[in-house]
């Protein structure tokens, strides 16, 4: 069973999650391995993934074999298990609970494909709604606090399978970034009586100058404190704390406009490793006036060293109205 | 001018370092590139750095020029520049600033080594009596409000060049991380009255589970809720706020109990790729009561995804108490 540990002084949680781990001698050898040749996202593959928790199939095919468009199942290495009951303890100054959670993948289509723009934009429009069916299943579960979905694409963005796929974690605690985020948004709806999200989107849509792309129900913009180089963020026009309380319709113009930003991102910059995250308010609230669910699309073309993790200072060599200028590919 | 923008939901900054910019598309083809051939840092080569504005040297010998085993140089491509008056400005619901500040490179020993483990111990003593002498004198700059002395190593660790070096970057604001972690040390003062790092040090010690080294003045400890494989921080035995007010024997004491911290890092794992980074008190900070400054070191043996970019949570496959036990390699 993973363990939950807290860090006394910050308060940030670290889950250890000790069967995915090899020996500490193995670091040693680590390098640049080529992604797995047999592949277990692939249609024919469902033996090699566990049983099925939720598909996107044809009418009359069986779970758990062809016939799928979208199937989420779990890990097969998963950091936090579903099974038990939460177990907090304390061990002289310090915290920590088991490692009760869910940790699930969706794979995005059968075909081998690695990156989402290649295959029909029907199957991440599927996705999306995958993802909003399994976080509110997992919401009911009382022992959860907070569903987060992201995706790595890239080894340097810590993928380790390369066939298109999105992941889903959710987590006994409130992780500390979402923490950290609510509390900031609260501060200022306290002080204005307004979502900083739609304040935000108010400027951005004024100003022009950090705007990617604008729909009637989402704009992609490069936040104006935008930590790494091409860094976009797509925010729903319409006010709503949990992405599972999107409508069907917003969540197919998010899932039409994810692509389009996705798409200028590889044309333009080469198809880079990038990481994506759903920011949506924890299971354990109810709607907030104050917080704004959004994605954020980190594309890793720079490192991050010692001053970035000492600090919590991000050094950006990019202006965000240079990089949105850039990816608006003159659409503005 | 670099130019620092907050964030306006999370304070955090970011530091926008136009000048070492390449245009936006130059990122479409970055690769692993070899370090640079001709090493700007190797003695001889003094011309190649700005002039110095510190360094350890013979007697003899004149500045800029040979004879020297520690060299402190502004560096070329700065993150933050030394002139000018801060600035400070809203734009609509934003908040920006000039980026005043400091950003200074500590070349370890004139010989092109790598590692710093691979040089005479006096380099890396001298190293950590010039980071004191650095912070010592830019604490006096009332625009400044915090130093950094942090080490990249390897591509990996963001590093860009080979020969052994430090940076110190000095913020005219507290960084987030830092804020954070002293509020979190601050709470636990107000409840309990005592220093945390006092206390956990006190725990440490006496469970000895993740105890990596041990001398009178400093203990090596691999934290309890460690972020990544192998992280390790090595913390003072006396409560002292701010780095630069140890003693002239605690600095020889600690440099010594990081070479063979590192030593073992690299035989462990096959020198790999890592950063540290000084955590002291802010330079506008009196001798704080609840905070105790410290090393932390993160070997970058595995990749941080997007699962810990959305929630700031960390897996870590390694538990703290097995690293601890490889990395003290039998002598406890």
């Amino acid at each position: 069973m993973p363990e939950l540990r807290r860090d006394p002084v910050t308060g940030r949680w670290v889950i250890f999650s000790t069967e995915r781990s090899r020996r500490p001698a193995d670091f040693a050898t680590e390098k640049e391995e080529p992604l797995v040749a047999s592949c277990p996202f692939c249609a024919g593959h469902e033996a090699q993934t566990p049983p099925e928790i939720y598909a996107v199939r044809e009418p009359a095919s069986a779970p758990n074999g062809p016939g799928w468009r979208v199937r989420v199942v779990p890990n097969k290495f998963p950091a936090l298990r579903i099974e038990g009951d939460l177990d907090k303890q304390g061990e002289g100054l310090y915290d920590k609970m088991n490692g009760v959670g869910a940790h699930e993948v969706f794979v995005e289509g059968g075909e081998h494909a690695t990156t989402i723009t290649a295959i029909p934009g029907s199957i991440f429009r599927e996705t999306v709604h995958a993802y909003r069916a399994r976080l509110a299943d997992l919401k009911n579960d009382r022992r959860l606090a907070y569903g987060l979905v992201f995706k790595n694409v890239g080894r340097r963005a810590g993928a380790s399978i390369a066939h298109n796929h999105s992941q889903l974690i959710a987590t006994p605690v409130v992780p500390i970034t979402v923490r950290q985020e609510i509390a900031g948004a609260r501060q200022f709806f306290e002080y204005r009586g307004r979502c900083i999200y739609c304040d935000i989107l108010r400027q951005e849509r004024a100003s022009r100058a950090r705007i990617v792309l604008e729909t009637d129900a989402f704009a992609a913009v490069v936040p104006y404190a935008a930590r790494f180089p091409f860094e976009t963020w797509v925010v729903p026009t319409r006010h709503v704390s949990h992405f599972e309380d999107a409508s069907a319709a917003e969540l197919d113009a998010f899932a039409e406009t994810v692509l389009v930003v996705l798409g200028r991102l590889e044309r333009s910059l080469g198809s880079p490793p990038y990481n994506l995250a759903i920011h949506t308010a924890p299971f354990v609230d109810a709607p907030l006036d104050h917080y704004h669910w959004h994605l954020e699309i980190m594309p890793r073309v720079t490192e991050t060293a010692g001053f970035e993790w000492g600090s919590g200072f991000y050094i950006n060599p990019v202006l965000p109205e240079d990089a949105a200028k850039f990816l608006s590919n003159g659409t503005r």
